[in-house]
């Protein structure tokens, strides 16, 4: 491409609302500009990055066996009616009426869409497994849009949607795209961690994300350090020691006036977190004996709100008592309560179930208890894992110790099992002619919040850095005084067309601009490998080389041999 | 691709709500699921097709020097409010409020957003000419989708926006996308007409629609025979002759009670339709001395909607006066109408003014008038291209006589002038540093829409016939009885292996169906060329070939040279 017909937008500004470096550098370089609101226009220099992203998952999901479909963006409400997931999902969900008053919404994911079409196509165990895929147009109405392409509302996504007789052969096809997924990763030139993922409301049992590590992710992830353990710190267990020390001391009411906190209290009593139990009051599931229920954790340690919500007895989502109703069960205010003479049912996490001679509240205002012990103060709690994980942790599979990265999620692979084939009704035909309901396997890729991973990881002072794979051209040919020399617009045009003809993706700089302005561009937009052809380097058969993330230019001969070598690396 | 791998979801019903015949063929050759009401999910067969089609757009648009852009398919209501459109456009655009309560809409189409895009980035008349293009997903709402993907609401468009210092070097762009134009509808394989448009509310002057010529087809196509003249009916002018006879027939009233149509009065006073002048009352524009305008047209003359609404003197759009308006006007009913002692103003199309003698309304009920003449009877009107062409019409540029074709609209391409970047506030400074308001113009094809129009002029009673360029397969190899004959196998695989290696995308039927089962599917389908492979064939070394158009099938040598040059055609 010649870039006096290729429209650089480039800007030396770093533009205010731009927080983060990829949304920033995608904006200076003319990537993407914004519409409004989590809305963005892929620009020409742009879009040839996100095709080529793009092109990469395809290849691997065709590679895969899944095959390509296209599903409308706008979806029938009746369908997530079916699902029952109409009145779950919240305002993340566009939801409009056509002209005839109809429901519907733009799909923020669809496996309603393709288990409706599998109902009416899919009648007998030879037509499976199948596993569908398409990249398509996602609409998600976020709160608080932000970061560019990273947290946009309107973005590209790779969803897949596996079907399968069984278990074991929704096992197989899940590590099948589990591996897809590392080579479309590792193709684009990605640093990333698959890791322990929770399922959120798309359901189901299994599931892992694939994050981009940068220190701008939204996500936290704990990695086992001299271990292989890694999981989103939501969905990472904390397992129980199995131990705890007998009681020793004895119980006792001590007035602490005005101390609610667990750090107001530890100092006050001088005792350390670790030996301070408290009591969290959220709602019970329906169908419980009481209306709330009391969480102990360690003074030290706070709620995975996403444990508590699945704890079959805990309401789901997860919500806290209010002050009115703590008072109104315990007769005290949130500040004193604990899990001795507890007016309502307790699950202890492990580690408060671990400790012994405790601090808590003592369900009185301005009053706590010291050398609190389970089963002889309180009965033996029912336990459950509760507490999000810290760093330091033992690693939930014994080798190695917890660290906290960041992380952006790029991917997220699950088993679904039957959530939605039981709830729409799909049923296919065994080898016996038996009715069984298939499982269900789901798939997605953050196409274009993959362009904005890569980049967080991948660029300098000067601008993008992009990977080979994914750059929007391999090469540039920087000319220096095209107008003037004859010889060297010459070799500059022989090399552009000799370039492209060899295949590889290349731009020329014939915009005439100065040396320091050309070079500025091709920095800010991360073009892999410059060529810098003048006067003064043709005079000895050279041409000036420099890889975009190398310190210094070196010359080379001012051959196609030579260059295509350098690309080889 | 082998079929085993890849769900061909074939059925031999018509399904009983598609009513055009490449709407039945896509469902029942499994291209396309319908999901609700205009909206349908590609499956893996059917998008093979749509993604060739868009590749070849894409190729002919980069070809023509255009870049290619990404916008969203949500678009702030706001630019709709500046340009003016947001109150215009009526319910076809699905339009709704996000959860901050912000107006929004689905675009149906984009000169706002490249507008306002452009208005950031390009300042200077260096930048320009430029035209940018996207291939991207438009909603419609359509009152009554129908007919598939012809009228569907969700469909796949490629619309390009081009800028320009002044109208010289638009026109010079407009024939460039034009030629684009011709190469994408030839290398498709369809028959198509480029003919002059009506603009609608896109606005603009010079316009053309190509239209895939089709029996279904929703226009009205005005094609000169013998002559190079073609217009969609909407659009197409209708040119005065110049010749009136001089009146001869003194102006009589006569007594036509209840007779009020053209045909009961031609009847009744036995003079031809072309003897009759209608006067049909409308709403006058704004700003005129009178709320309604008369208009004159021959008896047999129908009017043309867009003409008249075009018309500076008449209302836009287009109102018809109530028969209370007109009773109050003329105080007679809208039967007895005529242009000789009107109580309005009349504007008469060319026809009506070119007869004399005429019979006519008297503007009082129950009566006409005999031997009317404009200039001796009412004053000489003023005169308008009106009138809808007919059949038989001589054609506007006096070449050849006007037949009716029908045409599916497949791309359209309009010089838009200043109407967007004048509303937006758009200027670009010129070589003496003047703020210039840049000339306009847009070029859309309907990508699916093409598909199926294709479709539509390339089928049989077996089902589907691709042309080479956009078929989902070019080849499909079918083996007879490969479980039981290893010969076969071999044939067939390695067949298949060599035809993908040349580059020839095939499918290679390995289902285990029988030989009708599989002839049947690959006909419906509409592969171009299919080579049957059986023991028999393979004792004499031959294989059997049939071209998808041919009567008959046909022996070639066993090898893949012969394969080649049969595709060579």
């Amino acid at each position: 491409m010649r870039l006096s017909r290729f429209p650089l937008a480039t800007t030396k500004e770093t533009p205010s609302d731009a927080e983060i470096i990829s949304h920033q550098l995608m904006l200076r370089a003319g990537f993407i500009r914004k519409l409004g609101a989590g809305l963005y226009t892929w620009l020409p220099i742009g879009l040839r990055v996100l095709k080529k992203v793009e092109n990469i998952v395809r290849e691997e999901m065709d590679r895969a066996g899944a095959l390509e479909v296209l599903m409308p963006t706008i979806q029938p409400g009746e369908l997530w009616k079916e699902s029952g997931r109409w009145d779950v999902m919240g305002y993340e969900m566009l939801r409009f009426k056509d002209r005839h008053k109809n429901d519907f919404c733009y799909a923020p994911t669809a496996e309603e869409v393709i288990t409706f079409h599998v109902r009416q196509d899919i009648r007998s165990y030879r037509q499976l497994p199948i596993n569908y895929y398409q990249i398509q147009t996602k609409f998600r109405d976020e709160r608080r849009p932000r970061f560019g392409l990273m947290r946009g509302r309107e973005f590209l996504m790779k969803d897949a949607y596996s079907f399968h007789m069984d278990a074991e052969d929704l096992s197989r096809e899940y590590y099948n795209m589990r591996e897809a997924y590392i080579r479309v990763f590792t193709r684009v030139g990605a640093a990333f961690r698959a890791v322990k993922a929770d399922s959120g409301n798309i359901g189901g049992a299994l599931s892992e994300e694939f994050h981009i590590l940068a220190n701008s992710g939204e996500d936290l992830l704990a990695v086992a350090e001299g271990g292989t353990y890694a999981a989103n710190v939501e969905a990472a267990e904390c397992k129980p020691t199995g131990k705890r020390a007998a009681a020793s001391a004895a119980l006792e009411k001590v007035s602490t006036p005005g101390q609610k906190t667990c750090d107001q209290v530890s100092k006050f009593l001088n005792v350390p977190l670790t030996g301070k139990v408290k009591l969290l009051v959220v709602h019970a599931a329906e169908g419980q004996p009481h209306a709330l229920i009391g969480i102990a954790l360690r003074g030290d340690h706070q709620l995975n709100e996403v444990k508590a919500s699945k704890h079959p007895k805990v309401k789901s989502p997860f919500k806290m008592a209010t002050p009115e109703e703590v008072q109104a069960a315990f007769g005290c205010e949130t500040g004193y309560l604990g899990p001795i003479k507890c007016p309502i049912p307790v699950i202890a996490d492990h580690a408060a179930f671990e400790v012994a001679d405790f601090v808590c509240g003592a369900n009185e205002n301005d009053h706590h208890l010291k050398g609190a012990n389970w089963g002889r103060d309180a009965e033996e709690p029912e336990t459950a894992d509760l507490r999000a994980i810290v760093e330091g942790d033992a690693s939930p599979d014994g080798v190695g110790v917890i660290k906290f990265y960041r992380g952006i999620e790029g991917g997220h692979v699950f088993q679904l099992g039957k959530k939605y084939s039981k709830a729409m009704n799909l049923t296919v035909l065994d080898e016996k002619g038996q009715a069984v309901t298939p499982e269900m396997g789901c798939y997605g890729i953050g196409v274009s919040r993959l362009v904005a991973a890569v980049l967080e990881q991948s660029n300098d002072a000067g601008g993008m850095i992009w990977p080979d794979a994914i750059a929007p051209f391999r090469v540039i040919v920087c000319p220096i005084g095209m107008d003037k020399s004859e010889a060297v617009k010459a070799a500059a045009e022989k090399l552009y067309a000799d370039l492209n003809a060899a295949g590889i993706e290349t731009a020329l700089d014939d915009r005439g601009a100065r040396p320091g302005s050309m070079f500025a561009d091709a920095d800010l937009i991360g073009i892999p490998h410059r060529v810098v052809i003048g006067d003064k380097s043709l005079a000895t058969a050279q041409f000036e080389y420099k890889s975009r993330k190398a310190e210094k230019a070196e010359m080379i001969p001012a051959s196609l041999e030579a260059v295509l070598e350098k690309l080889r690396g």
